[in-house]
């Protein structure tokens, strides 16, 4: 004879099936949430790990564009670990920042830090003295664009951690 | 009495319950990915629809950087829709474009047309006719950095559609 259920036996195996699916169903979202975010901050390559002197903390580099004697600009994407920044520095020819994803910060010498997040662009004056970076909890990705035809970046000091978290 | 369900009762109604709850997880997905197209889509902003003479088909611009005495660099977030380009052009600085989204050209004069993808970049020297655009099919988004310091941007006559499909 056939098993028979009552409308009890029903109601609690239907919501286990539900319980089963949507759970299925979330892991992959989840699963998709990481590709696309991996996805988005693939949007240029990472590049490199930076081994110059002059980044505290780990960052990445990948040249988009490099400047020639024709087109004197030149175009890098820099991904900054949590906690990563650049020594302070200037450009002869100036700088424009476009941030693409994560937190960052910026600042010139003598003013308030600046918080920048994904779409913010900054236009760093020549011979100004400044650091980006990232904020401590957050990576963050940017497009460098520096004027090359006054003379190659000025290195200085790195920012103390005074500094970065004032 | 309380109802009673056979096997075969509790398989189909189980498989009913299975469909409906994929089929709402499926559309939770489907709206998920249309959220993460428009915010992958505006890590800058499209701007306002381009009105002047010098493009071909619909085009949005975002200036994200302007030109000044110190910064002679413009950056411009500039949206083409499916099948929209600019007329044939020229920069006396030349230019920079970094794809951020969509599937685009870009030819040189007397050059093969070149598809551009998100990531792509492109330099293009100075005083050279070219032109850039949409696919016919998709949207493309680029970045278009210029040097102003050698004057503003010629434009020339319109990318015809034989030459575009060329």
């Amino acid at each position: 004879m056939a098993k028979i259920y009552s409308r009890t036996d029903l109601a609690i195996i239907s919501i286990v099936v539900i319980m089963i699916t949507i759970s299925s169903c979330r892991d992959a979202e989840e699963q998709k949430s990481n590709v696309d975010a991996i996805h988005q901050k693939l949007i240029f390559a990472k590049g490199e790990k930076i081994t110059n002197n002059n980044f505290t903390g780990n960052a990445y580099l990948q040249m988009l564009i490099n400047a020639d004697s024709l087109n004197q600009t030149s175009v890098g994407n820099v991904t900054f670990e949590p906690g990563a920044r650049t020594k302070w520095h200037l450009h002869p020819a100036g700088q424009i920042l476009l941030v693409t994803d994560g937190v960052g910060y910026y600042q010139e010498k003598g003013k308030l830090k600046k918080i920048l997040r994904k779409g913010d662009s900054v236009k760093c004056p020549p011979n100004t003295e400044h650091w980006h970076g990232a904020s401590p909890d957050t990576f963050f990705v940017q497009l460098a664009i520096t004027g090359r035809e006054k003379g190659e970046t000025v290195w200085l000091n790195a920012v103390s951690d005074e500094e970065y978290l004032k």
